[in-house]
C-alpha cells in the first residue's frame, strides 16, 4: 500500500477512523450541546440530583464556554473525540466533582440528539424564512413582468402563449408545497428526546416536562425507544424537506441556464454573474446558476445516502449514525447559501422582449383561434379539425389580442391569493 | 434481435411502447376521470359554453359509465391509447356533437393531473386511516405487554432492561411522526389543477372556483404553469410520504425478522404465519415479515425513480411524466396491503418469556447499579468506575428491582399522551 | 377499511401478498428451469442417485414441457405458487418416485438461482448484441452526416463548431464504455451456482463441474455461501450495467428533444415518429424520445431499489430476495425493447442545414482565429486579449475556412479507430 | 438572515460559491496535473508551437512545483480558483511568454479531465491491489479456521451446517465479482481525453497519440465530444464500482456486528478494536465495523448523487460537473483507508468454539439425515416427508458425522481453484 502508506501507525489510522471529522463538524453544535447541558443540569437540580450551588457552578461554567464560543476562542483539542466530552472535561477541570455529575441520568446518544435537533430546528426556520424571502422576491418579479411574453412549451416544443409573470409566480408557487414539507420536518425535530439516554430512559425520576419546556420544544418524543430511533429518522425527514425545496430550485436554475442560451435568448444578466472561459473570448457562461442546480441536485441525492446508511439495521443505537451528521450539517449550510445567491441574482435578471411574430413562434396562439371559433358555437373537435387544415395548409393566421381572463392565468395572476396560501 | 423477434411490425412495436400499460394502469383512475368530467362538464354549463339539456346528456352519459365500472364492465379495448379517449369517445358515440364539447377548455394534460390528484388524494387519506388502525393495534399491544421484559441493545450488544412495551409503543410513536409527511403530501395534493389546460391555461373564462369546490378540493393550484408542474411534484412527494411510513414499518419488520431467530427467540408466530422450506424439514420461516421489508424498502426506492425522471427537465410538460403513475399507484395497492396484512399479523405476535438471569444478559442492570451510587451521593463518572471495575474483576452482582419512574420509560409509558399527539 | 375491502379473507391476502405475481414472472424463466434441471438430472444420473432409466423418463418430461412452452400451451395454474412446484409436480404426476427424485441434491434457493443467472446471461448477451447494432448505426450516421456542421455548446452557451459527424459518433464510441460494464456483468452471472442447495452445499456427492460444462457456464461460483450471495448481487451489477448503457441513451435522447425544439431546429422526423396534442393542432412532439429518456431513467433507478431491498441483510437466503426478479426481467425487456426502437427511429433522423452566419453563432470561431494567430507566433494568452478585445468592441470576424487535423477532430473523426475498440 | 450573515458581501459570497472549496480539492489532483502539463508541452515542442529551449524551461518549472509538492511546500494561494491557474501563473512569473504558451491547443475543460483520469486511474489500481491484500487475507482464514464449524442461517432461521471456512472464503470469492467491475471502470479511464480542448477539439495539429504514449493511456477516448462527456461518465462508473466492492465489505461488516451480539457470540475481538459506551460501563462495542459499514453505505449512495447531478443535461460541459470530483475523490480515501483497517483487523478476530448440541441448533443436520435415506434409496420427497414427522413428534436425532465432499462444499472449499479465479 506504498501510495497510501504515509508511516502512520495502524492504531492511529484507527482513531482517526473512528472519530472521522467529528471535532469539525461538531463546532455547529457546539452551543445546542451547552443549552441542552443547562437545561439538564437544571433538571437536576430540580430533582435534586445536584444542589443549587452545584447548579450555579455548572451554569457559569457552561455560560464560560459560551462565551468562549461567540469570541471564537473555543478549540476542541486533538485529545478530545468530540465537543461533548470537551465541554465534559473543561466542566471538571473547573469544577472538579461538580463537572463530573453533569452526565448523570443521561448518555452520550441522547445528548448528541438533543443537541442535533435543537441545530436542526433552529436551522429548518432559517431555510423557512429565507424561502419566504424568495417567494416574496419571486411574485415581485411577477408583478413586475406580467406584461413581457413569453412562448410557452409542452415536450420542448412551442406550444401556448405564456408570460415571465407566470414564470415568475409558478416557482412562487411551487415553494409552498415545498413549505408544507418543510413543517413536517420542523415538526418532527421539534420533540425532546432528551431523557432517553441511551435509548432505554434511566432509573432517575427525572422530569422531562421540565427540559422540554426548558428547552422551547413543542412537544417530547415520549417513548424512550422511539427518541433514540429518531437518529437517522430525523434526518430522512430533513433530507426529504431540502430536497424537496432543492427539486424547486434546481428545476428553476435549469429553466434560467436553457433561457440564457442563444437559441432561446430570453434573458440575461449582468457580466458579474457571468464567468467567461479559458480558451473561448466571448463566454458569459451561467455558473452561479449551474451551480445552483448542480448543488440542489446533490442535496436532493441525500435521502439516498440517509436510507442506505441506515436501512435494515434493527433498532438501537448503531455507530453508523454518526455519519449522518456531516452531509446534513452542510445541506442545512448550502441550502441556505443558495437561497441567498439565488434571491439577489434572480433580481438581477434583464428579460428581454421577445419577437413572437418569429416564424418559430407562429403557431404559439392555434388554440386561441380554437376557441374563438368554439365561442362562436363550433364543437371544439370540429374547430380543433379546422384549424388543424389551415396549419397543414399553411393559411394560419394567428390572433394574439385575446385576453385570458380565468383565475391563475396569464392575464390574471392571482398573485395575492397565492401569497395568501403561503404558510405562516 | 433473434430472441427479440416475433413477428411484430417495427411500428407496432413503437405503438405498444408510447402507449405502454396506460389502459391496465388507467382502470384504477377511470372513477376520477368521470368525477372530474362531470365538474367540468357542469362548469361549462355555468359559463354558458354548453347548455343544461347538453349538460344533462354528459351527466346520462358519464353516469352511465361510472355504472358499467362499478359492475366491473368497463373495458378499455386495444383502439384506445387510455381512459380519457375511451370516454370521450363513448360520449360523442352516443350523443353526437355534445360529446365533442366535452374537451372545450381543458387538455389531456390538466384531464390526467385532476385525475391522478383525485386518486391520490383518497388513497393518502385510506393510507392515513389504516396507519392510524396499525397504530392503535401497536398500542394496545404495548398496553398489554408492558410487564414483558426483553433485552436493551445498542450496537447489537446487551445494554439495558426495555420491555415488549416500549418496543410496540416505540414503533406506534413513530407513526405520528410519519403522519406529519403523509398530512404535507395530503396538502400538496389537495389543490385543483384544472383549467390549467397543457400547463398554460385557457383563453375561455373558466370558473376554476366553481370546479375546485364541486370536486371538493380545499383550495386551487392557481398558476397554470404551476399546476401543470405539479407532475412530478406530487409524485415526489408521495413517493416520500409513503417511503417514510414505509420506512417505519420496514424498521419493525426487521426487528421482528431477528428477534424469531432462534438465537433471539423471543417472539414467535402461528404456523399459518410462517412458511416451511423444500430441502429443511424443521424451517418455520418469517417469510410475510420479510416480505412486508422487503416491498417496504421498495417502496422507499421509488423517490429515486421519480427524481431520475424529472431532474433536470425544463418546465412545462413532457411524455416522461407519464411513466410516472405506474408505480405510484401500485405503491399505494401495497402500501395499503402491507399494513393490512401487518395489522392482521401482529395480532397473532406470541410473546416469550426472556430469562434476564441468563449469564449473556448478566450486564444488562450495570447502569442501574451505577445510578444507585449516585443516589447515594457518588459523582456519576466516579461510580461509573467503580461499577467499571466490578465488571471487570467478576464481582458484579445486578440489582434487577429498579422502577423506572420518568415520562416515557419503561415503567411508565404514557401511552395516552402518545395516543394525543396522533394527528386527527 | 372500506375502499380496500374487496370481500377478500385476510388468509388469502397473506397468500396472494408471498406469491405475489411470481407465477406470471416466472414465464419468463421456465425455460431456463427446464434446462437446469435436464442438467441436473442427468449429473444425478453421473453420480448414481438415479437410474439411466429414470434419467430418460426425466428427460422425456421436461422436453414435453419445454414443448409446452414452445407452443405457448403452458400454463401455471394458480395452485402453485410457482414454476419450479408446478414442473416437479407434472413430473411427478408422470412418473411417480422419479419425479420426486429430481430435487435429490438441490434447493429452491440454488434452483431459483441458476434459472435466473441462464436467463441473465442470454438476455445480457442480447443487450451487447442490439449494443453493437446501434453502433454501428451510430458511426454509419457519422460517417453519411460528418459534413454537416453543428454549433457546438458548453454551459448550453454557443462555444465553438462541432458536426453531426462528431456528435452522432460521441455517442457511438460512449457506448464502448458501457459494453466494459455490460461484460463485467456477463462475467458475474456466468458462475455456475448449481448444487449451493439452500446456501450452505450439500451431503450429496454431486459433481457441480458437470453441470457447470452441461449448462454452458464459463467457470463455478466454488463457495456455496458466495453462491447464495450472488442473489441480490447479481442484480446489483446488471442494474449498474443496464443503467450505465441507459444513461448513455438517455443523454442522447435529451439531445434529440432539444435539437428538435424550434429554437434550435438542428433535426427532425417523420411524422409518424412525432405525436400530436389534444388541444393543439399544429404539435409534432418526440414523444418516441422522450419515452426512450423517461424509461432509461427508470433502469437507472433500479439500482436504488436492488441496494435498498438488500442492504444491511445478513449473509444467508431472505424471502426479500424474492422482489428483485421483477422488475431485473422487466428492465431487460424494456432495454431490448429501446434498442430496438432508437435503432430503428434514429435512421429516420432529417438533419437540418444550420446557417452558421446567423448572429447568435456569430462567435463559434473565435478560438480557431486565436489560433491563427498563435501559429503566427503570438503567444496563446495574449492572442486570447487581442480577440477578447475585438469580440467585445465588435471588430471580430469569424474565418470559418480552417480544417482540424488531429484524430478524434470534427474534419477526422477516426472512426475505424472507434470501430477496433469496440469489445469483440 | 440574520443567522446566517456573518458580514460577508454577497459578492464575496458568490465567488465563494462558485469556487467552492475547489482549492482544497485539487491538492490532491495537483501532480496529475503536472504530469499532463509535462506531456502536453513536450508534445507542443513536437509539433513545433514551442521551441526546444521553451520547453526546456517549462520542464524546469513544473519539476520544481512538483518538487514543492514532495516536500508539502506547495500552497495554492486564495487568488487563485484552482491548482490550474496556480501552475500556468507560476510558470508565466518565472518564465514570463513562455508560461502563456502552455495553455496552447488545450482548455481547462481536458485540463481538469485529464488530471482526473490519472488521479482515478492510479487510485482504481491502489483499490484493486488493497482487494487483493484482503482476498488474500480472507483465504488465509478461511485455511486456518476451516474446521471451525459456523450455524448457517436462511430466513436468520437455523438452517444447516456451515463453517468459518465457508463464510472467510465466500467474502472471499465475492470480492472477485468487485474486481471485474473494478476493471470495468479501469478501462472506462484508461483512455486520453488530452487534446478534446472545450469539448470539440481544436485548430492545432496536436499529436494526440504522443500524449496517450507519454501519459501511460492504454488508448484514446477518439471522439473529442465523448472525450468531454466522459466527465459524469467516468464518476459513474467508479461510483459503480467502488459501491460494488463496499457494498461486499458492507455485508460482511454487518455479519460481523451480529456474529459479536451476544446471542450469536461466535467471534470476538481485541479490547483495542471495540469502544465502550459513556453510560455502560460493560460494554464493547463493534464501532470499527459498524464504521466500516457505514462508510461503505454511503459510498454506494454516490451512484444516486453523480445520477442527479448529471442527469438529464444535454451534452457539452456545464459547470455542474464541478461538484462530482469532491466526493469522488473522497470516496477513493475512504475504500482505501476502509480495506486497510479492514484487512489489519479481520486478522485479530477470535472465531468462538460453537456448541451444535445447544437445543437451538438442533435441527441444523435434518437435510443430512434425510439426504442419508435417500441414498438408502428412499425418493427424495418421502425422505423429506419422514424427517418432517420425526421433528414433529420430537423423536429426531442428528447424525453430526456427514462429510460434504462436493467441490465448494464445506469440507472442500476448493481454495485453490478460487485463488486461480482471481484476475491478475
Amino acid at each position: 500500500m506504498k501510495l497510501w502508506d504515509k508511516g502512520i501507525s495502524i492504531d492511529k489510522k484507527i482513531e482517526t477512523f473512528t472519530v472521522g471529522n467529528d471535532r469539525e463538524i461538531d463546532m455547529h453544535i457546539a452551543t445546542y450541546d451547552i443549552q441542552a447541558s443547562l437545561a439538564h443540569a437544571k433538571m437536576l437540580q430540580k430533582i435534586q440530583i445536584i444542589s443549587a450551588e452545584e447548579l450555579q457552578q455548572l451554569t457559569e461554567g457552561l455560560e464560560a464556554l459560551q462565551s468562549q464560543l461567540d469570541a471564537k476562542t473555543f478549540v476542541i483539542e486533538p485529545q478530545f473525540e468530540d465537543v461533548h466530552s470537551k465541554i465534559e472535561f473543561e466542566l471538571t477541570k473547573k469544577y472538579g466533582d461538580v463537572g463530573k455529575k453533569i452526565h448523570t441520568a443521561r448518555s452520550r446518544n441522547d445528548q448528541v440528539l438533543v443537541a442535533l435537533q435543537l441545530f436542526y430546528k433552529e436551522h429548518l426556520k432559517l431555510v423557512m424564512t429565507n424561502t419566504k424571502t424568495f417567494f416574496d422576491t419571486l411574485l415581485q418579479l411577477a408583478e413586475t413582468h406580467k406584461e413581457a411574453v413569453l412562448p410557452g412549451y409542452t415536450h420542448l416544443q412551442v406550444a401556448m402563449p405564456s408570460s415571465f409573470g407566470l414564470w415568475f409566480s409558478a416557482y412562487g408557487e411551487l415553494l409552498i408545497d415545498d413549505m408544507y414539507v418543510l413543517e413536517a420536518a420542523l415538526k418532527t425535530v421539534d420533540q425532546n428526546p432528551l431523557g432517553s439516554a441511551a435509548g432505554y430512559g434511566s432509573s432517575f425520576p427525572t422530569d422531562r416536562d421540565f427540559t422540554t419546556q426548558e428547552l422551547g420544544f413543542k412537544t417530547l418524543k415520549y417513548n424512550v425507544v422511539a427518541a433514540q430511533m429518531s437518529r437517522g429518522k430525523s434526518e430522512r425527514t430533513i433530507a426529504m424537506a431540502l430536497g424537496s425545496l432543492c427539486n424547486t430550485l434546481s428545476r428553476f436554475a435549469m429553466d434560467i441556464c436553457l433561457y440564457m442560451s442563444q437559441n432561446f435568448n430570453f434573458i440575461s444578466f449582468p457580466d458579474e454573474l457571468t464567468t467567461g472561459s479559458s480558451i473561448m473570448p466571448h463566454k458569459k457562461n451561467p455558473d452561479v446558476f449551474e451551480l445552483i442546480r448542480g448543488k440542489c441536485n446533490k442535496i436532493q441525492a441525500l435521502y439516498s445516502e440517509v436510507l442506505l446508511i441506515t436501512n435494515n439495521l434493527p433498532s438501537g443505537y448503531h455507530r453508523d449514525f454518526q455519519l449522518l451528521k456531516e452531509n446534513i450539517i452542510g445541506a442545512f449550510m448550502d441550502v441556505n447559501d443558495i437561497l441567498e445567491i439565488f434571491n439577489h441574482s434572480i433580481q438581477q435578471i434583464k428579460v428581454k422582449e421577445i419577437d413572437l411574430t418569429d416564424e418559430k413562434y407562429q403557431y404559439l396562439f392555434t388554440v386561441d383561434t380554437i376557441n374563438n371559433l368554439v365561442m362562436e358555437g363550433v364543437s371544439f373537435r370540429d374547430a380543433y379539425q379546422r384549424i388543424a387544415s389551415q396549419v397543414q395548409d399553411g393559411t394560419y393566421t394567428p390572433d394574439m389580442s385575446k385576453e385570458h381572463t380565468h383565475v391563475g392565468s396569464i392575464h390574471h395572476l392571482s398573485l395575492d391569493k397565492i401569497r395568501d396560501k403561503f404558510p405562516e
